[in-house]
């Protein structure tokens, strides 16, 4: 059956082997997962010295890791995590097949929308999964990842209630250290975690680089912070997504504990890469117009970003 | 009576000798009329080799202009032409009593709204006029200003219908080669510039240092810029100024003319200065909102460059 556990040992791909791949793969790997890494930049180094992890929950470093060049020396796997940036989703037509066994689930770690879409309409919506990341990490090296901080996840499935495989991944993520909610609703879970990335990580680029205590202390750049969350929560509940309206000072008083925190979007542009404008404000931008939302923020934002992104 | 027309031969000073004040006047000049600029940076270099314009009308040498480098100098004068970075208003308090006499005309050509206010609460409001230029210039060198097409002004009174000096001083303009307008509302009027220049000044900045084609060249943009017009019509309309809507597709039309033009505000981003982002922005939003308007785009333009223009 398509939705049952996996088998005991069963076999692991991760795909995108960023800061995100190499964080949650390598909590995976450090409690004995039977993982597999597709590695491009890093390979060689990885495959020389290993994978490191510095955590705020204590360090860790896997000396050997499998790290393969190319998917099909993984071949077909149970599990597919899959982390790369959402701009570089076309990639994913070469990269899956060769992973895909009958029953291979594909779980994206990706931000925003379109990503659970993307892969159902290319691989068959029966395979695929999303989790949320809720998590301060950069790639500081190659092989070397910096936690700083926070690290759940939240799983669940594609237009479809969790299943036994989910229920299954939720409580191995957790058993390897990792607090792991189940997403009784993927949909709703993205539009909240919406709520805090249209803002914060757009406003850290449009306002000019700017770290996130920077737009808490600007009274201005504040009010229009909770602006955004309230327009992305208006579009959430036109698609029949209830967020109440006090998760924006949820939202507030969870970034005042995160000091001069930089949004990846904010490190992406920082380092001159491609912004994930699409996943992170077209979609929801599109989904929010197309059930009646009213949101000129949100669309003022996304033109901007795009602009921006394109001229980086 | 305060607002009757000046004696012959009537003495002009300039203020703010950038490209504004070097080009009307310099052609004041050029036909002879009794103008005295206040330099500062450019004081040597005009004294030695005056002021030079270059202009599709007809490039002009001015090789001698009475440029004078404080306003007691000057002295009392007739007509005061305003054209300092509103950024600079402060500084008229010092600059503008030495020019007085008791029935000096302050004309004020700058940017955007809170000009004549802050002349008016600090002169008298009797003395306060106030010009819209529509002009594309450029100071490129010490007393050297590019023009670079357009040229026209529109003169009105502050707060009161025209005067006899009002029509005067449309007529001496006018007499010097300048297409003239007496503006019957000189509110209304900024509030017509502003349609242009909220959106065109503002994006030409947010959206990453781009001229006005790539703005009308990107579909969202354009479409961006429309609402922004359209809320600064919204705007002027509550508070009594009403202006077509279709003014819009004619500011559009007007500025695929202009081609790769880089608005005043982007000059000053991209050079560094401060830019006008209260007389342009602030002071417009914050009469929208007053009177009731819903300007989310403005408010939002606003907010942004604010931190912009504070982080350049």
């Amino acid at each position: 059956m398509k939705f049952d556990a996996f088998p005991t040992g069963f076999k692991i791909a991760v795909i995108g082997s960023g800061a995100i791949g190499c964080y949650y793969g390598g909590r995976l790997a450090q409690h004995g997962r039977n993982v597999h890494f597709l590695m491009r930049r890093d390979l060689e180094a990885v495959r020389k010295d290993g994978l490191q992890v510095r955590s705020p929950d204590g360090d860790f470093h896997l000396p050997q890791v499998n790290a393969a060049g190319s998917t099909p020396e993984i071949g077909p796997s149970d599990l597919v995590l899959i982390a790369l940036k959402t701009t570089s989703n076309t990639d994913l037509e070469k990269l899956v097949p060769p992973l895909l066994g009958e029953n291979t689930a594909l779980l994206t770690l990706q931000n925003g929308f379109g990503n659970e879409d993307f892969l159902a309409e290319r691989f068959g919506a029966e395979r695929v999964m999303g989790g949320l990341c809720f998590v301060c990490l950069n790639r500081v090296a190659r092989g070397v990842i910096e936690h700083y901080g926070h690290g759940s996840l939240s799983i669940g499935e594609f237009n479809r209630p969790p299943q036994p495989r989910t229920r299954q991944v939720v409580e191995e993520f957790a058993a390897c250290g990792i607090v792991t909610r189940l997403a009784e609703n993927l949909v709703t879970e993205r539009w909240r975690k919406l709520v805090w990335n249209v803002p914060f990580n757009g406003l850290s680029i449009a306002a000019g680089k700017i770290t996130t205590d920077a737009i808490l202390a600007d009274a201005d750049l504040c009010a229009l912070a909770r602006s955004l969350m309230a327009e992305v929560i208006e579009a959430a509940g036109r698609e029949g997504h209830a967020i109440p309206r006090d998760f924006i000072e949820v939202q507030i008083a969870r970034t005042r504990t995160m000091g001069a925190y930089k949004p990846s979007s904010l490190i992406d542009y920082a380092e001159g890469r491609e912004v994930e404008v699409e996943s992170i404000w077209g979609e929801p931008y599109r989904r929010g117009l197309k059930a009646g939302a009213d949101v000129p923020r949100l669309e003022m934002l996304y033109f901007l970003l795009k602009k921006l992104s394109v001229r980086n």
